[in-house]
């Protein structure tokens, strides 16, 4: 009994932590929407909020790494729970860094909006709704331990990439045709560099879940573009 | 004895993951300066050679990854060394990363060599030095547990974004009086923005460390942009 009694206070421990990631990055989601609404509705006001958010985000980081860090402590898990958790204090740096390239976004939409428009924003919100998908494809791939829904979000980051490059040869002619456009093309040249880097730390996160699932790493050869030696 | 026995060979096998830590970190840097260098001497073969040795860097980050979790497992560390212990799992991520941007840069390196040379290097790899510095002086802080030499560093960064804007500045008069040279100008951006990001990983390690040995948090207080709420 007593030993029933502890194991499942153990797992609800172990619950509590999924379910704050989860929380976490529910949280991040929507601050990635905030964010590329602020740019495309020229909306400063949402912007200032975006960036006042990102304290919310580093709050969570704080507390999923201290309780992560508890149940290390006090549990002493093996195998697949050590796992589990080694992964989720891995998982919080990346959602807390997503949250820094929101209030990014944020920081270059409240300068844009200053000035006149330079083109309506397609793309780039769709690339926004591509890498908020795989944030929380991402994390509910960790949660429910799915390493075919992670191996979907390494091969989404492809099309991300695609966008971006596509988003950057439509600025550069921008800038060609018109030099006086240049400095607002660059602004949303790095906006769109904030959205290809979350969609990284998504795929991050699916290739260490992949490794967490597999045991296997295929961290480094989803994405090697340079021959093995 | 016995126990005595025992805690030496824990002791080594700590020490083992700090010596593994450094040698990755001295890696990187190495990586770090061969990036630039194939950059500014117009070293194509360098590159090359650069963008095939991240393969090392991610065979460490594998291998220190699993001693970690080994020693959590077996050793089942408490307070000071499982602090230890699950930040180097952290920043183990943050140096295979750096690795990924100096491919990155030696990748924009190998295209802007097959062109004329826009301008000579001099605040880029002014920038890199820095860049490398930080990394090698956040290691160094975490395998000493040295608070100030880790604050140092999160105020090194500052210098990186300011020299950062100068190279953006200078780049956006570059673009607006010739705008042939616009392509080739995004590119040396682009690998201003990779070195930007690799001080950025030595500033959130050296964050994780200042937390490590003082128990309080301020990888959100060195680089609030906005008011608290």
């Amino acid at each position: 009994m007593e030993r029933e009694h502890y194991s499942k206070q153990y797992d609800a421990e172990l619950a509590e932590i999924r379910a704050k990631l989860l929380e976490m990055g529910g949280k991040v989601e929507l601050m990635i929407n905030d964010a590329l609404k602020s740019l495309v509705e020229r909306d400063s006001e949402l912007a200032e909020r975006v960036m006042l958010f990102d304290h919310e985000i580093n709050r969570l980081e704080i507390e999923i790494d201290g309780r992560c860090l508890e149940v290390l402590a006090r549990r002493q898990p093996a195998a697949r729970d050590l796992r589990f958790l080694t992964l989720a204090l891995k998982i919080v740096t990346d959602l807390e860094r997503i949250g820094d390239q929101c209030r990014n976004i944020a920081k270059r939409a409240t300068e844009l909006n200053q000035e006149p428009p330079l083109k309506p924003y397609i793309d780039l919100p769709r690339m926004a709704r591509w890498a908020g998908v795989m944030v929380k494809e991402a994390l509910d791939a960790f949660v429910r331990g799915d390493d075919e829904l992670a191996l979907k979000v390494c091969k989404d980051d492809q099309f991300v990439d695609d966008l971006n490059e596509q988003i950057q040869r439509e600025l550069l002619t921008f800038m060609i045709e018109d030099t006086s456009s240049i400095s607002r093309a660059l602004k949303i040249n790095q906006v769109a560099k904030c959205v290809e880097r979350i969609a990284d730390h998504a795929t991050n996160v699916a290739e260490m879940v992949i490794f967490m699932v597999k045991g296997k790493d295929i961290r480094h050869t989803t994405r090697v573009t340079t021959p093995t030696p």
